[in-house]
């Protein structure tokens, strides 16, 4: 097994373990940062490294359409083009093609799209996202599923899930690259029914992991809390289990206490760039007027290149004068903020003092209005 | 004296020296890279340490409207500020009164204009740019001079000096940070009796350096070099010698034959965002189509960052792609070569080798079509 499980939490579902891949091991609960484009946005890998990533995220719709698979083959997949040597995911490009693209008629075998980019006719199916992400060379690749939007029908919902657990079928029986692990997808909306057969048919389909598609994607977080309890308490637990394009510091905690072990999001880096930062005492809108002559850091006592050196006075500067380095200063809090997050979960899921821990995270950080974190923008 | 020759060319004007200032000694001959806005664009203070730079640029003009002298004087000024521990020179804002903003009636005193952030009206003299220079704490403090546009007539450009050398009388009493030395600037367009002129009358007024201003203003590469014939045999030897706003790697050379100490250019910042590389053997446009699947670095043997780990391909690939790491490194290889430059010239003059270097770098790059290196854009 690629997964080793180190410690079940008492009183909860969480757990602390060790996923292995063919870029080394990833402890988790584990947050990935996003490398939509080939680079997490604002950052050098170094950088990376010393906050601590081990795993890292790749999409496979943008960086099909650029750099293309072509010159993907050449560089040798993902970790060599962009010289990353730790983990990566790669998405299955299925969020993408239904959220960023114009759609076109969908058959059995995948659907048409047009490039965001240059309106170029594509199709993209199980078989092609698969093949993508085995020239990527990613060390987890996720099936191709459909994500349905928020709100959908029942009926919608149960005809798109019967897709996607046929595609799922099919990616698993694809070629890979050498030691990628692949992972199912559990879509089924917001309906417990769906979600209850969905998981059952991925976790009978023999998956390196299994993960949890179709939240947030507008949905109010209540909505997605019941999904997850729904689908978090029948999810095999030997399996590592990922919750998609999630979240805010409270829905990691709320997600690690389900027993989620992985987690991917936008926002540390997105908001990040618009300016607000992530601190144990909530948000901060570092380009307000209050912290214009504030010269403490944005957190006291963070161990970040950006608190270490830098005062709020000056990254508020930065990011009022459009300057490079306000967006790296306030990427690199962040995510430094949601990889020290889960670093101190490991820690306290060691040390059997979770639970106080994750009280603590979601009382300061209260129940998030419905505000979704859409995928990258490019 | 602040300034030391360790030795001096026996084939040419040029000179290897120390400048010693407030925050630390300057090698010379040295590129300065620019920092307008308290921050060299897309660089860390760490990056641009590793890479050698023992100065940078601030401007005034920008540092004064945004984020402004009351609280520059809070932080304690630019150092402090920005947590930039070496050496610091500040223009005077003259240049940018005269280009960026909308100008009002000039007296005897200085000038009236609009910001062009906001189009708030401002007054600035020499007293007014010696004080905002006192709080901003640089090293280096530039005079307030009046730099005329290119082409300009003669009693224009008589007119003009007129006013700059009584500016620079003025500015020379003004109170001064602690330790900060203050140079002065020859103007007079491309007129060899005003420049002679100026010169003789900057030299007798006792100033720590000499800067050659309104030059990189339009005017064609051999207008700027005849300017630098007629001025740089008579600048007094034992100051430091300044080029302001120049250059290309060939202009920098053909400055250091003449004397020449100090320079800076946005030339490396800027250039490098939009995607063209300087090399030993020339700029290269990363972003054209013929490095698509170079996967080879920007330059074979470089020392940089940017260099030691990436492409041309992924680089082309994130300039393409609009990621803020693209240019990162684009910025980084570009100034680690003009410092690098610099750090060759010195070596040469040291072993008694410059002339043939300095043939070798004035063959790699040709002379250059008109194109001055404005200020940074903001």
């Amino acid at each position: 097994m690629n997964f080793t499980i180190l410690k079940q939490d008492s009183g909860s579902l969480a757990r602390r373990g060790i996923l292995q891949t063919a870029h080394g091991a990833v402890q988790t609960p584990v947050f990935m940062p996003v490398g939509t484009q080939a680079s997490v946005k604002a950052m050098a890998n170094f950088e990376l490294e010393e906050m601590g990533a081990e795993i890292i995220l790749g999409n496979t719709y943008h960086l099909n359409l650029r750099p293309g698979m072509e010159l993907m083959q050449k560089a040798g997949g993902l970790h060599a083009f962009m010289n990353w040597q730790k983990a990566i995911l790669t998405d299955s490009g299925g969020f993408q093609v239904f959220s960023l693209s114009k759609l076109g008629k969908k058959n059995r075998d995948g659907i048409f799209f047009q490039s965001h980019l240059d309106g170029s006719r594509l199709f993209m199916g199980p078989k092609e996202s698969m093949e993508i992400q085995r020239i990527l060379g990613s060390d987890i690749a996720m099936v191709f599923d459909e994500c349905t939007a928020w709100p959908v029908s029942w009926d919608e919902a149960r005809l798109s899930l019967e897709t996607t657990l046929r595609w799922a079928r099919e990616c698993r029986i694809q070629p890979r690259a050498e030691g990628q692990l692949v992972f199912g997808i559990v879509q089924g909306s917001t309906f417990p029914d769906l979600r209850r057969q969905a998981v059952e048919e991925i976790a009978g389909m023999d998956f390196d992991g299994i993960a949890i598609g179709g939240v947030s994607v507008g949905e109010p977080e209540k909505s997605m809390l019941e999904v997850l309890d729904i689908c978090a308490p029948v999810l095999p637990l030997e399996l590592p289990h990922y919750l998609m394009g999630v979240g805010t510091p409270r829905q990691l905690i709320a997600g690690v206490l389900r027993g989620i072990d992985m987690f991917d999001c936008v926002l540390p880096t997105r908001l990040g760039r618009n300016g607000s930062a992530y601190t144990p005492t909530g948000t901060i809108p570092v380009k307000a007027a209050r912290y214009k002559d504030d010269f403490t850091p944005i957190q006291e006592d963070c161990g970040c290149y950006a608190c270490r050196n830098h005062t709020k006075a000056y990254v508020r500067h930065l990011l009022h004068s459009n300057e490079i380095l306000g967006a790296r200063l306030m990427t690199t809090h962040n995510l430094y903020y949601f990889i020290q997050l889960m670093k101190e979960a490991r820690q306290h899921l060691e040390a059997g003092t979770f639970g106080s821990f994750a009280e603590k995270i979601l009382q300061t950080y209260p129940a998030a209005k419905s505000r979704p974190a859409l995928p990258e923008e490019v």
